[in-house]
């Protein structure tokens, strides 16, 4: 964004509101500090995009414009799977990201984002603010010069586009899907081929027959994308992304030398931005999904087989994983009892409004 | 909270903070301000009081110590259900509260809360954000001189303790239960003889005889008020309650009276608030239930006949508010498209999730 509509779009909260109280203050000396924001995400996914633009905006608002953070898109300053080195060697201050975009380095990183048959969005809140998230994946961050902050979910999402029918895990044998990281290592357990293609990538792809079936996020994203006219059946859940957390990152050396008030506005704005960007989601998805379906997309539960043998090989991982890296394995144990906890209460109150209610005619 | 406790709590976020940067700041030229919030709540029902005091410590944090907001429990300053007036005239210049204790005024105060079969904690978050309802609830909100805010969610709540098992709607004919409000309305029309009975009151009812069932919140308040001793067979789910939502409520002159950033402070520190409150209930309800479980609690989902029951009483009951209360009839519609579209896409991923993962062992 350039600085120009920055500023005009800021003027319609803080300058505007302003102008109509007696006193317009001024946080005099406090100091003046810009910074600069690498995003992993491009404009296009705009609901993710934007979370990093409020969250600025609303720093900027609470330091009366003296704490600037300019939000970059992915490839502008740093490519989109470079913003954890960029934060991590100082190149930029702050970024948002996913953090399953680092289990290259390590697949601790998945805590702070998404694991197979892991945590819903509401769980996944739950465990970082007050279930102990934060400071396991802090501590683990701290290798990395990095301060985490949630900075968004998607929720659950949907579980891809298949050019033919899944009616067992049979169907799955040899079929080359679109799917990155801990989902496709899932998936190829059941004998599918996962390709890593990058989003724009992926519609040609699905078009030419050079892949079979493609997971992207969910109806609003998807719809953008025109799956739906080469491979119409559109599979849930996306059980390897039970929900997917945005993170905000912060060079640790850069946090140390902010102001209390700075750092309260940070918080305070990435909270802010994290609940607003799922409500975000939670808003558009139910239209487009029905657009979706206007348009001839098929909608499919995931065959109970399917389930069942994407979630034992999901738990094979992670017991894998636990075997091979102290790091996942000192997070997993408590992440784990969390998640059995969390699994046995919402199964009762929220589950159990939930299948009623969804099925109704209101 | 004192004064004296309430500046060293502070003090653990802003001054520690500053003491370790340079350059300690202050907002030279903001209006130092003094406001009183009224809670609904007492310090006991602690996850939802605490909102309140974690809202105020953060906008006294993002303003360096100025904009000074002191929170009074329930009858300190206000009674539990006289604060929505006394935000109206000005005695205290915000409030942090449920709105459907405000039904007797108009029942529209109820889709700032909550409504039976109405929105669960992420669809109500959506509406409010971004499905229109902030302003919908705003413009509803204005004749009576208040600004409102989401501030926290309890998520859908539990259905209550009941001396006896209920296995049809039969069963529920003439039993006394405590339930207030909306989802009193709607039990009274399956026979129950519903009761509006303080928090305190419950537990001596339920072992005196006078009451047979009572309805509070969740494990984690249930718990500590002893039901399960007197009346052990808890239902689910509350569908009067599929969930929760708390706001605060802030006179609408002394909003326009603030300076931009102390406006900016409120909205972040509230919708932080908001989140975290949710966060601390799905975090906390968990290893309550497994404690009230071990304790001799026997958990029931309620019988399909009840369900439908309710479903049905609560339809007829809006449907005949809105043949007489416009402002109700207004934001209805627009609410009710956004809860079936809502109802449509969480059955698909979410759902399809949950209903299998939840009930696996993990």
């Amino acid at each position: 964004m350039e600085r120009r509509s920055f500023l005009k779009q800021a003027s319609t909260g803080a300058a505007a509101a302003a102008a109509t109280t007696l006193a317009a203050p001024a946080i005099a000396n406090e100091p003046s500090i810009k910074w600069r924001l690498a995003s992993s995400f491009p404009k296009s996914l705009d609901t993710i995009y934007q979370a990093a633009e409020d969250m600025a905006k609303r720093v900027k608002e609470l330091t009366d414009g003296k704490f600037d953070i300019r939000v970059f898109a992915a490839g502008e300053v740093v490519p989109a799977f470079g913003v954890a080195d960029a934060v991590q060697n100082g190149t930029v201050e702050m970024a948002h990201t996913a953090s399953y975009y680092f289990v290259g380095k390590n697949k601790t990183f998945c805590f702070d984002c998404a694991i197979p048959f892991g945590l819903t969005s509401r769980q996944q809140t739950a465990w970082m603010y007050h279930g102990g998230g934060l400071a396991a994946t802090r501590e683990f961050f701290r290798e990395f010069n990095i301060i985490n902050m949630p900075g968004g979910n998607t929720g659950t999402q949907m579980g891809g586009w298949w050019r033919k029918e899944i009616k067992s895990v049979e169907d799955l044998k040899g079929v080359k899907m679109r799917i990155p990281g801990f989902g496709g290592e899932v998936m190829s357990r059941l004998g599918v081929v996962p390709q890593a293609i990058p989003g724009g990538d992926i519609y040609p792809s699905l078009e030419k027959g050079t892949i079979d079936a493609a997971e992207w996020v969910g109806p609003y994203d998807d719809e953008k994308l025109g799956f739906f006219k080469v491979a119409p059946n559109y599979y849930y859940p996306g059980f390897w992304e039970s929900s997917t957390q945005l993170s905000f990152y912060i060079n640790a050396k850069e946090w140390e030398k902010l102001p209390a008030t700075y750092k309260a506005a940070l918080e305070a704005a990435a909270a802010e931005a994290h609940v607003k960007m799922q409500a975000e989601y939670d808003a558009k998805n139910p239209r487009a999904l029905a657009s979706l379906l206007a348009k001839g997309a098929k909608l499919h539960r995931y065959p109970n087989d399917v389930l069942a043998a994407a979630f034992k090989a999901s738990q094979d991982l992670l017991a894998e994983e636990n075997a091979k890296n102290p790091q996942f394995k000192k997070i997993f144990d408590q992440w784990n009892r969390f998640r059995n906890d969390s699994y046995q209460w919402f199964r009762v109150a929220e589950q159990g409004f939930a299948a009623f209610a969804f099925n109704q005619k209101v």
